[in-house]
């Protein structure tokens, strides 16, 4: 039995970096996209330059299992990962809905 | 004009804390709801109970003045805030969605 989860992605970017990040977060974006299970995905920018975490990603993927072998697939994460380390710190987790109104 | 604006809210909880945290989480989003532009919030939960942070709140508000007025008129927010304090570290932002597939 397979069930939905979420992914969330907690990133604080370094001031002035938003536009490189967004650029390679759309690199792998299109990536992840194609992969099996793949549901949907959101980047939110913060409105206040200064928040903490600048971007937040949210997307949904049909299990875990899709999630994990998706990125098991996609030799060229390992390469992104050291670019947005550069400048970003990122804090992947998966999560399902606790609670919803 | 208005626009629609997530509310993010990234809480670190202290471990063993997490059922208290939902039940104050519950309290004030029955509060929330209620207000003018509340839209919907979900509050997710991490599948690893080790993820730095255990609980993220997303929820959806028709303007940002909406949102910031359903705080203003909620007087027992500060002392809900306070009991948060308490078991978990918040980093609520406003954002916007900047790209999403």
């Amino acid at each position: 039995m397979q069930s939905m989860v979420t992914l969330i992605n907690v990133f604080a970017v370094s001031p002035g970096k938003e536009e490189e990040f967004i650029r390679l977060w759309n690199e792998t974006a299109h990536l992840m996209r194609q992969k099996p299970g793949f549901m949907d995905t959101k980047l939110h920018r913060s409105l206040n330059p200064g928040a903490q975490f600048a971007f937040i990603n949210v997307a949904h993927w049909e299990s875990q299992e899709a999630w994990q072998q998706a990125i098991d697939s996609n030799p060229g994460l390992q390469n992104w990962w050291q670019q947005i380390a550069l400048i970003a710190e990122a804090n992947p987790a998966l999560y399902k809905v606790e609670v919803q109104y």
